[in-house]
């Protein structure tokens, strides 16, 4: 085979927002499956805000990206070579491809999909890790009653719009805060929130305090900051914060604003819990058949924002940070 | 009965630390019981954290004190006139008797206690209101088992060297943080923590990383701030943090200082839980039992600090912000 695999390797460590010299656009030939493994023309590469931590040093809760390696991400595409005994050239699959247009990988270490079931893109949104990471979020450590009030941050975001659509099929009250007039109208509009708060437009207080009159019973948080202030000072009793992620903290060269209204814990008997979903790996199947479950019967919307030139993944991923994607951000590589 | 009874009443609410002109020491006569009350002559007066917050507007848990009125405290007395069906004259009791020499207060609010069982103060700590906050916080909230590693700052104060205590009891291991070698020599040879941190000696991160090189399991928290900070960096996975108070930050101009560090929660599983005692009160009788029963056995030791002196009651209370006391710091009222 004499195509060529375009790659984006990590050339620095980023200082705050990305810059385009922490990347090297690289070329290699394609290179070929040895036992066991798969070659995947890569079709979709998923952006995920934690991809801006994996390039930090220091292990967090995953190990970084080494300096000059091919950048880890979730992506979908397909087998056209395979040494593996359960997957065949056409076959589809998810898994960590890497930016990159031709993955060399294990093949225990992608999961094979089905592409009839949804547009392969939602297998990196509403089905895929976003759609696990909403599912236990909300239901293991939020566990929301019917009729008791869930807020969610970032929620025209690939895991927010997801847990406002599981906190109405449980019967709870869903309540996004998203930023600017046309995100907050697709929470409500396209995903069947209660309500949604542009957080840009007037006092975040006072509005969560006119659409959550008795408090809120579950904050689901992606972005931290001050978001997540205004909502502490908001909790009801016995209120469970769940700590998804802080995408408004990751490049603060200042370091993390710490949530100065934590004391709200107490006076509440609340609590604030943090999670990845590689947490949960053991109970994934559960998630995957019940999230394929709602899907199938219209229940469950997968909402995707498509990229597209595997060039511009630099700026497609700084979209994330910008706040400019709804629904899952993913970039098409195949064919573009 | 002509006996005068002195008051300190709250002048202004405090801005920052407390000042002398944020009290009026105040003289009236002794009251008379209505039906259902009874007169109680104070003996002991709690200095409590919790004071702080009473003193500034806005409700929180409770009611903030009012200007003009008697500084709300705990305390000890002695009936002298009851016209209560329950208690006599020469009862003691234990309650919200105000910073007062002589209390009329609902016989229905104060609780007998028996003197032959612990000296006064013990009841106004250890078998009081600090022992029941750790009793709850640490058995409730933290819930450590055998050999996992418990640390709590404020370890030489009221509630800190309880949870200590009841860590051991538990057969977990306890690690004290306080302020000075005096301080940490007390929490290991008279309360028996496995060790002490001195926070004003050497940088706390490496301390708590020596003394915990697995990890802190259990993290019970009375001063916020810094300690708070360093210790979520150390955060076992599925670590839980109590948040029982902020010592640090109730005087606080400039706010309340956030946890930069509660990103540690995400990656490591971890919760943070607040509670206030009074959260507890249907369980109220199980602590007591269970605290009596440990502190008849010796297998609790109930510290108090002793101030006298009515009139010191300012800048008694000044030394809990200044991390003065070592276990529960009383005020002597009666006789002084």
């Amino acid at each position: 085979m004499d195509a060529v695999n375009r790659q984006f390797r990590l050339a620095a460590r980023p200082v705050g927002l990305l810059k385009p010299t922490d990347w090297n656009l690289t070329e290699e030939p394609v290179g070929e499956p040895a036992e066991g493994e798969v070659l995947v023309a890569v079709s979709f590469l998923s952006m995920d805000p934690a991809m801006r931590g994996w390039m930090n040093e220091g292990r967090s809760y995953i190990a970084p990206v080494r300096l000059g390696d091919v950048m880890r991400a979730l992506g979908t595409g397909e087998v056209i070579a395979s040494r593996h005994p359960k997957l065949s050239a056409g076959d589809q699959v998810t898994g960590l491809l890497g930016v990159q247009e031709y993955a060399v990988v294990d093949g225990d270490a992608v999961q094979k999909v089905d592409p009839t079931l949804a547009p392969l893109p939602v297998f990196l949104g509403a089905l895929g890790m976003p759609g696990m990471t909403a599912y236990f979020g909300l239901l293991d450590i939020g566990r929301p009653a019917a009729a008791e009030t869930v807020v969610v941050s970032g929620a025209a975001g690939a895991v927010g719009g997801i847990v406002g659509q599981i906190a109405k099929l449980k019967e709870s009250r869903a309540i996004g805060i998203a930023g600017g007039s046309e995100k907050c109208r697709h929470v409500v509009e396209d995903l069947g929130f209660d309500a949604a708060i542009d957080y840009k437009a007037g006092d975040l207080g006072d509005a969560l305090a006119r659409q959550c009159p008795d408090g809120i019973d579950v904050y689901f948080d992606n972005v931290g900051g001050e978001i997540l202030d205004a909502a502490l000072a908001r909790l009801a009793r016995h209120a469970r914060v769940v700590i998804c992620g802080a995408i408004s903290q990751y490049n603060a060269q200042e370091g993390t604003r710490g949530p100065a209204n934590y004391l709200s814990l107490l006076v509440n008997h609340a609590s604030m819990t943090g999670f990845v979903v590689s947490d949960y790996a053991d109970r994934q199947a559960e998630a995957v058949r019940q999230l394929g479950q709602w899907f199938a019967e219209d229940r469950l919307t997968g909402v995707v924002d498509v990229a597209t030139g595997f060039e511009t993944f630099p700026d497609t991923l700084l979209r994330l940070f910008a706040g400019e994607n709804t629904g899952k951000l993913v970039l098409q590589v195949a064919g573009s």
